[in-house]
């Protein structure tokens, strides 16, 4: 079995790297990922797996930072033109996106649930020769949105994992549930397929990232330690615009309300207790070179290493931003997009993980534990797996990374998507297998 | 002759605030006023005007801050859509908007200029019922863009000037410059059509504004002092993108460059010899919440009540760019984008308009001199036309505010139409009749 | 009699020269003037002025700003130390120092007031040759404070128009009050002066500055504009410190709250309705490196060229200080310690100035009006006179400056001082002899 | 022998207390303990001490961040008049305090040395009365000086040791080196003492800290781990003065450039690779309300939890302290003033410590290893005496903080004074006695 298993993951690779490609060529932002989703979905439909879309997939309400109307509408528009049927966009439209998928073999066995995330982030994709993407042809089509944080190969990885369930279908037992969120980036996607209940019964749950600088192509960590809790705001000024030249002193400047916003938050102190972080990511503010601005719109994220540190870090910034809004005399709106909450793997799945994977022709080395220091809304899928006594993991498969996650020249060594794709596919193994 | 022009003026007047209304709904920024250009053109062409457009009425490489190709597409497209012949848009493409309009006498005579800006404002227009503009249907119809400082009425009365020279023009005498200039706002136009050579043998130079608090309906000033020189400076700062919760250290974060610019020009001194004036009016910074900032954009104005205040201004603002640039180890371009002189009027032209308007039945009151604090660029003018000996002036032609230039809820009485459209009339009657 | 004056202040001249070097080399602060007021009071005795000290001279309780207990008592020991006799200290203890004088000719005719200020800056003075006080060896001999004003001229000049009182006053008739004032500077001794009535019944007032540079030695200046009102504030910050690099976050900044508080006063808008000012003069906050700080004071001072425009900026910087309070989490506390009103002189004086002065072979010019852009609490004085009928004026004395008032290499031409007390004395004379 | 030595300390314990509170009531800052170097002199060469001072205990060009001359000079007339001998000054004098004490059993053994700082910090001591030494009447007698760290314990537990090795010099073999080593706070002071090779031949050196809070009187730490490397930096603006009202634009604004320094260096990212800090403890700029300040003055400090973190955060601060000069165009001087390095304590102690001090009736629990934050000079000697072969620690002796280290109402429990004398007694016992 273990052999039969490598095999097809071999006989997968360049299938694997061709889904990795098309899927880095369409990036799609967090509940805009219609095309993407259908993609997913025509293909696992294919191989017979029960698929749920739409308010069938993601608790509408529970949804964070669903964008503006139009930006939807817009995204609904191309993902017609672009040959998304008009039923699935029914049920999709208005920020739906994602795909549940469940196959139950209908012998006894666990529930495993496995979380593979499919948006992309607003950055212009680099475009020089030493980038990969670039220098290969297979670059973003689509100005200023990326795949730059590998959710393509995620996304690949987890078409790869149902073809296999499909594939080795008569060997396994038990039941499996594929999630694949939308709006990971912003923690934004989770909660909203978790609230449905996609995870109540499942007794092991597992989802990773891709891309660890310290650790080589072939390597793989059980579990991974260090993510942060984060809160997500969106804040907007409101101002009084005046003539800048005639009538300076009956502006009220939601422009310098923002900037101040934006400096001053970031000099939130250093909390002794652990990590913490702010950024300002996005800052837009004002109308016109001489019209005193009248309105500023910042987007925030802090995060702490523990609840009380982002708490501290979030009721910090709150107060930074009021004070801000009072300094300028405007008003402003602080509005909660999105969170993630701290992550405990569960170490008992370590030695499981060692078992099962450490025999495969695709893994080298196996750590216990990888250190990270990012944000992950898997979180609240994990804490609910673990809250009705299951077991939940978020792994590591190391590869070489040119660049930051989250920058212009971020792409990752196609090679470990074999290796990840292994390391899923051989707890599935492990677990599910009579 | 005084009669029968006032009465011309009492006859056109519902025409006046139709056109005026016409253009309040239909506002398009400098440089993309397609729509505007073509609505004039055909009017004065119907009138026997020799129109003149496209790279004849504006020197393509002295315009200032053309818009991005993308908007000028855009603003083509829509142009074609709503009716603007092809032939016209082939003149007009790539943003050379306006129209210079002559008319011979063939009779001996001083030749006189006359302009009217055209342009409007990215400002939200107000939507209560206090807004007289919304109150009677006549609302800008482009969410975001709004004629909020009455060159819908300028290039309004521009038209009634038009009609009155075609009606009597067997009574008229010299020559008939008609400049309905693109781009005002920001200082981005006039240089253009000053560059062209349309002031080269004018003798006398008017133009004007509607709106000045203190003067009622009625009242006009013949000369204005106050414009401020002005400098506009487009600035764009580069850093590095990072993961804002994995690698901060990484990132080179161009939106606090952008923030800590914004806040630090707002100090600059206060210069004892006299007015000065800096606001940044629009920041544009970052992509993306949880991503260190690479990129932030600022548009700047500078103003000084003579040439070496502004200039003072403007390299304060150099230097706290450049610093600001530094501080954050950022790269940064800064790109002048407009500009604006000081305007002298020739106080030689107070009593000769005193002559030619006291007698108007429209005009009750008329100040030898009002004082404001803007910027125009009808100033490159007037320095052109001073420059070869001949006057110059700016009016002013009183009406009641409900708010301030370049707010929500500008607004200013229709009255005022017919008065502005009246001291024009009569300087021309009186400059140039037998 | 013109020429008996002239002559008079010829044989003075070295005599002015003398004192206001002595008074160079001894500087002293805000009502800390105990040996300068002991100097002059003494002078004016030996003339047979009545001489009016301490709690006679100014209103205790009107006095703003006194300065801290303990450099009240340093200024007091030195005094003494260098002479000053216990019996004028007991009356000027506790900073009563300044001093009020007035001679009454018994003979009817006008009540004229003349008001000089005696106080330094916390300067610390030039030293280098072009610095005349250094090259001629009467520099300050306190390290730290400079008489960076010209209130050493304005003393002097004083001392000899009571010389020239004195010599001439069988020919003079009315009433004279000399008032030698107390801390000028941060406008905090007029009022205290003005409060205890000395200003009550007087018909005429004169005071003036040396020391514009625009008008030559010689030329005169009859009434002066563009006098800001002003307000003065002293605030302090206190929040909670903690050890900087173990708890850093149980820290609450004052001084961050400070130094927020400086950049952003700096950023209130420029008013368009006229001059305005703002400046925060002097930061203190923190004790040690690795503390945060709990402590945060600032001297700040907000001008206006009306007193609408002075409360426009008093009350920007209230809502600043409060806001960058809140931003930190700090308390603070504003105290309101100084205040100067905008000056109508009364034109009806040029005339009379001009007749009583255009004779005197010490002044070649005397232009009605000169402009300058500075606070004077000298405004207490004038209003009050006003407010009863009086006539009051501030006059300019021409001479070129090396160097800005309030800089450290500050200083003028001593050919002044023979010329303001010409202009003093003859309207003096004018005024007041039969 | 264990007994022995429990019940010696038992007996010293009133004077320990006796001690701590003499000194807690005579704080002197770094360089300026004239007068608690004395008193250690003095009592340790009663014991048969040889005495080590001025020059002799510390390397003067080694030395950071000596006070200025008018400080030194007023400390070392106090030393005089509070009677510190004249040949004690005349050694000490110019900031050469600390003292260096060997003892020589001439038996053989290992070289143990111990470290004791002595120092106290600029902080105005809390006087309410649930802070015990105001309740208890031995709060500090000078006003702004406090012994916020426990410094004055640390001393008392040095003359403790002291009394203690003398006591038992019979039974002890091997030498010992006492260092009373002045300036710990900023870094300043443990180099001076290193660089003169007090360390050079020590086998085992000793140090630690009273109070950690998350320790009960009666445990201690063998080894410490989390202090950070840290960087001291002075930084003087020099601008231009000039008068705020008159020539505002004349002026380069140094407060300016400091307040903004203060608040940007607080926005130095945080590093992902472990713990950083940056602090403004002080800020001191301009001189007078209404002059442009042309001065200003920080106290800055950088921590890193390595070398090259707080190598990164010393250069972005550099960068921004010049950034900042440019933005207001004035000149600044940085001067680096004090240092700290990274500390590992040899774990190879621990079981030694362990060992020696289990059996302690004074000892309840011994942590093998405790966690904090802070910095310490100590790193110098510990890594002196590593780079030779050596061992050192730096242990923890618990106690309750009503307050945080370096605010107003800092204390501990004086319980705490004998445990740890027992600590240092006891591993003094267990190495080298016979």
């Amino acid at each position: 079995m273990i052999n039969a298993f490598d095999s097809f993951i071999q006989k997968l690779k360049p299938q694997l790297i061709s889904w990795r490609r098309e899927l880095h060529q369409q990036p799609e932002l967090g509940f805009l990922e219609y095309q993407t989703t259908y993609k997913i979905g025509k293909e696992l439909e294919k191989l017979g797996f029960s698929i749920h879309i739409g308010k069938d997939a993601v608790k509408s309400k529970s949804r964070y930072g669903v964008p503006p109307k139009h930006e939807l509408q817009r995204a609904e528009t191309q993902a017609l033109d672009n040959g998304v049927p008009q039923e699935w966009m029914d049920l999709m439209k208005g920020g739906h996106t994602g795909l549940a998928a469940t196959w139950d073999t209908k012998k006894e066995g666990p529930h495993l649930a496995f979380r593979f995330d499919i948006d992309a982030l607003p950055i212009l994709e680099a475009s020089d020769s030493d980038h990969q993407p670039y220098a290969d042809k297979f670059s973003s089509k689509l100005e200023g949105l990326m795949h730059a944080c590998g959710h393509d190969g995620h996304a690949s990885i987890g078409l790869g994992l149902a073809h296999l369930t499909a594939h080795f279908k008569e060997q396994l037992s038990g039941k499996f549930t594929f999630l694949f969120q939308p709006a990971e980036e912003g923690g934004r996607g989770a909660k909203a397929m978790t609230d449905l209940g996609w995870l109540e019964d499942v007794d092991q749950f597992y989802s990773g990232h891709i891309g660890i600088n310290s650790l080589p192509v072939g390597t793989i960590a059980a579990v991974t330690k260090g993510f942060l809790a984060s809160s997500k705001l969106n804040v907007t000024f409101s101002g009084q615009s005046s003539h800048a030249g005639m009538k300076p002193e009956d502006g009220r400047n939601a422009l310098l309300a923002a900037a101040t916003t934006a400096t001053q938050l970031h000099a939130i102190p250093r909390h002794s207790e652990g990590v913490s972080r702010v950024n300002v990511g996005k800052l837009v503010a004002g109308a016109g070179r001489n019209i005193i601005a009248d309105s500023g719109y910042l987007e925030i994220e802090t995060r702490g290493e523990s609840k009380p540190i982002n708490s501290f870090m979030q009721q910090e910034a709150k107060r930074i931003i009021q004070s801000s809004a009072s300094m300028y005399d405007v008003s402003v709106d602080i509005e909660f997009v999105g969170e993630t909450e701290t992550i405990t793997c569960d170490d008992s799945l370590i030695p499981m993980i060692q078992e099962h994977c450490q025999h495969s022709s695709w893994i080298n080395h196996i750590h216990p534990v990888a250190n990270v220091s990012g944000s992950e809304d898997a979180s609240f899928m994990m804490n609910a797996v673990q809250a009705h006594g299951g077991q939940a993991t978020y792994m590591l498969f190391g590869t070489h990374l040119p660049s930051n996650h989250h920058s212009p020249a971020f792409d990752f060594d196609e090679e470990v998507l074999p290796v990840a794709l292994a390391a899923y596919a051989h707890v599935l193994r492990g677990g599910n297998t009579q």
